[in-house]
């Protein structure tokens, strides 16, 4: 264990058990003393006055009317004076990378709105670094001051054949990955028609987390509720985010699943489905929340799982069941119902001191008996983790591209035009559309058309240093003038994608990321308009999340400035190498028809 | 693992998922299905009518709306036609030798009551045989055709230094059982104050089982909810079964403790506990119904956990809450949350098919997926299960006992009396009175008084053929004429307890006992009355409990003939060597003062 981890580290519970019954006792004296609390108990469901409550080790040691016996010159005494003390919150599935920070980052982001659990699937490293993406996340986690569990990634590559990412992933990985100490289970199974249908990789990385009893991550995204449904059901995935509507919801429930409500910076899936509690009356210990996917500006702007637990209670939950969905419920989940989610003794002694509960005002957050944040603002000095160079150096172009690379050439003989395929971008929706279009041809060359909103789009392999790429078209984005915007997050392969209409705004982008090694640029009249750096992985910034929110903020106006008016402009970038959701999208093999899981030919 | 285990055993869920989605998507056929059900579902808190359901090698492979594509043409059928489908019941803690029979004959009672998941804590046969006494009892448990885990039991002996019993275990023994495949946890941690006290015993087997991932069983048997209470909370113990008040079931829940409400043949605590759910409004979550311990009697005229659910919703629980009380909440207490406790796929396919909800009616029980038992008749077979010679040949006095050898001498020098304490017997109670009496002395002997109703009792070392005896006095049974009743069962230590007034008859008792390897005998007037032969560990018979629960009937009524009007006088009888419970107990090493923890003189 290094310094690091030694500084963060909580004693497991055996180890420590003596203490903290002599700190129950009175025969020793607690590290912290919370008094005249207003004791919200989540085992009970009962929001108990006047309790007070002893921390020793980092771990709850008393709760109950009167800790005076475990108060000793040295004890820190907190006068709660009738506040509210609420366990720290937990988000049960989310993607740290989606802030475009590090674990340490999103943590300083995240622990002043009193999340003191995360359970984080290093689903995009784990594309770009394979098993040592992983590993190097699930090590910073581990030296956090509070709990980052890490779900084992599994579906890399998410469409295997369509695409050949950064590493490929598979049963002997995650049965080596159980082993570690910060892994929790296996992260969303998202390949929800190999589970169906006994896809071998599938059926063996559940194999191995059952094995080690560890916890099966579900995502179910599809609006199916039948056969297809009732498959996935049976193979093991144990909860699931992707649900929608209260049927939905419901369906998961009744199969024994775990319900996880997502509110996320683009997610809004709790409104709808918090209804089968509140109208059909379904038992809600089984329903859980979680964010899945925040953007820096929403951490730093909106909050975390305290905006998930307010917004819940704002669809009419009690305070008690919106907070028992993010504790409790969620801690017996993992199995971890003896380590987090309730205020009582042996828990590791997160909690948060709130002065309003129906609207979760959070004037302090605690994270093992320590205090981490105050009014807002974080006080846990949590020192910025280095990555290695191999986690640095991953945007791998080969050579300097030139416009040339960029053009897509007209077949030998072709007329004054060609018809092409087109990715259709929808506004506010993940599908794309497959269309085709006519196009025509300059010199040989198949040229964009603003009228259309057609314009150019690449996807340059970034892993291998092979110096090739993909080329095609894309409509939707609306761009005017001479433009161009390049990004490595680029879903789930992580190449880099490359949207504009001018050939050399798109060399430049590409070749400034290479240089800054990943994150996304904007290039409007070959200048640069907005960069956002995402040196680790070409995935996240170890700046700090306001930092990075300005940033994003920025190149969202030059998105603007450059014509594009669409809501979540910069995820419908960065999601058009997706190639498991429909109809076309963009691979390093080719164009993908993903309707019918093929590569087809750009020129019709 | 042996054919008998091969024939029980069901597969590990990771082995079958393939099957269970190959039918779930009606690939293949089900073993099994049932139609038209009201599904109880314990996870949504719903009654789902028109519910069909499919199982494939011993689990759940689908529960939905219709399972016509799971019915090959060996499928069985069963038509539900609209009755409840419920989980199988759980009993969360309980004695398997408190019914004076082996796994196996308890099994073959209580499936027919619907039981089908048991947690057993082998503490008698361990304070017997040791180690391998807990090893035996789990290797017969592994045979079933329904869920038998094992608590390891955690105070064996229950008070060292004031007697010494068969065995002695520790850590080291408690680390050693942790890896068997049965082991669920710790069996009641019953040295509460040696908790509070960070006994080094207590400390190292709860790190012990914590270490193992498993649960830790608790036994607070104080009405003190003060600093002693909150001592032993901290110490680790996880849930606890010997609160009686309202109160008590409160405060453990509130301190993340499962309250374990019970209700077995002679304990009588959720009545006054479900008022927790029932008038104060708690969640009912980490409530679990068990039942500690039944006699033969209760589980052939009264039922087991299905008496338990009924008292439950007798008290005004909904039928959902009480059966959610002894399903899905022991099952996540246990960690188990994805092998039973609910009808959901994935599970063992345990369930019941029940007429009547709220009296909760049993048309049928079925274990992984076999039906095991209809309308009250098991049809399940159950053989007999072999125990080894070491098991049976365990009451050894190591000589034949006389009439001379329970005779109390007076000292020398003695007048005509003489002032001796006496163990006086409680109605109803489980604490005896510390008495002293006048007793007359003839030829140097100290006399019984039936007119004082003082008899005499000997506890004979019975483990290891010492052919040592403790002589003394016991008041309250009420015998009148010549008579002995002599029981191998005397917890927790299990030597030999005999009362009688009759010196001869006490010998004869203590020998037939020694001759057919233990149980209880009643003698008077040298002529054997009833006998209940208990030849495993001198502590349970092989026989069924209907012929245990008979023979059992024919001991209390020659205990009435004798004069004896006590309610549970068999059970007064067997506790009277438990060194554990105050006041005035006996013990192969002397007459006990169990208030002051100190061997005392009997003559004072």
């Amino acid at each position: 264990m290094s310094d690091r981890e030694d500084r963060a580290a909580v004693a497991p519970f055996e180890a420590v058990a003596s203490q903290l019954v002599d700190v129950a006792m009175g025969r020793k004296p607690a590290d912290l003393v919370v008094k005249a609390a207003r004791w919200v108990n989540v085992h009970s469901g009962e929001i108990l006055p006047n309790t007070d409550i002893a921390v020793a080790a980092g771990r709850f040691a008393y709760c109950g009317p009167d800790a005076s016996h475990a108060v000793g010159p040295q004890t820190v005494v907190v006068e709660a004076q009738g506040r509210y003390v609420v366990p720290g919150l937990c988000d049960a599935h989310m993607h740290v990378e989606s802030g475009m920070v590090t674990v340490t980052e999103f943590c300083r982001a995240v622990i002043p709105h009193g999340t003191t659990s995360m359970f984080i699937d290093p689903h995009e490293i784990a594309n770009v670094l394979g098993l040592d993406g992983v590993r190097l996340m699930h090590d910073e986690a581990l030296t956090q001051p509070v709990n980052v569990w890490v779900e084992m990634p599994s579906c890399v590559p998410s469409a295997p054949g369509l695409e050949e990412g950064g590493a490929v992933l598979g049963p002997t990985e995650v049965a080596e990955a159980m082993g570690w100490p910060g892994i929790i289970g296996l992260g969303e199974v998202m390949n929800f028609p190999g589970v169906a249908n006994n896809d071998a990789t599938m059926v063996g990385e559940i194999a191995a987390t059952w094995a080690a009893h560890k916890t099966v991550g579900g995502h179910f995204a599809s609006p199916d509720l039948g056969r297809a449904f009732h498959g996935y059901v049976a193979g093991g995935p144990e909860d699931d985010h992707e649900g929608t509507r209260m049927e939905d919801a419901a369906a998961r429930v009744r199969q024994g699943m775990k319900a996880m409500l997502r509110l996320g910076s683009a997610w809004y899936d709790v409104a709808e489905q918090v209804r089968a509690i509140t109208e059909m009356g379904l038992d809600s210990r089984h329903f859980i929340l979680c964010t899945d996917d925040c953007h820096s500006g929403t951490l730093v702007r909106e909050g975390h799982m305290n905006r998930v637990v307010r917004h819940a209670i704002s669809r009419g939950l009690k305070p008690m069941t919106a907070i028992q969905m993010a504790t409790i419920n969620t801690a017996e989940h993992f199995k971890l119902e003896r380590e987090i989610g309730s205020v009582t003794p042996g828990r590791r002694a997160d909690f948060l001191i709130v002065s309003n509960l129906a609207e979760l005002t959070i004037d302090a957050v605690y994270g093992r008996g320590v205090r981490l944040a105050a009014s807002g603002r974080l006080e846990a000095d949590l020192p910025v983790y280095p990555y290695p160079k191999s986690a640095i150096d991953t945007v791998r172009l080969g050579r300097a591209l030139s416009a040339e690379d960029f053009r897509v050439m007209a077949p030998r003989g072709a007329g004054a035009t060609v018809d092409v395929r087109v990715i259709g971008v929808v506004e506010n929706q993940a599908p794309t559309r497959a269309l085709t279009a006519t196009l025509k041809v300059r010199d040989q060359v198949v040229m964009p058309d603003a009228d259309q909103d057609i314009c150019r789009i690449a996807l340059v392999e970034r892993h291998r240093g092979s110096g090739t790429l993909t080329n095609g078209f894309v409509s939707g984005f609306g761009y005017r003038g001479r433009c161009a915007m390049a990004s490595t997050v680029a879903h789930d392969s992580h190449h880099m994608i490359v949207v504009g209409t001018s050939e050399a705004d798109m060399a430049l982008a590409a070749n400034r990321l290479g240089a800054v090694g990943g994150g996304v640029v904007f290039f409007a009249d070959g200048v640069e308009q907005a960069l956002v750096e995402m040196p680790i992985a070409g995935l996240m910034s170890n700046e700090r999340a306001e930092i990075v929110a300005e940033k994003a903020d920025r190149l969202i106006a030059a998105m603007r400035a450059a014509g594009c008016e669409l809501n979540n402009a910069y995820m419908q970038h960065s999601l058009l190498a997706l190639v498991v959701i429909p109809a076309l999208r963009i691979s390093d093999k080719g164009i993908v028809d993903v309707d019918n899981f093929q590569i087809v030919d750009l020129i019709v």
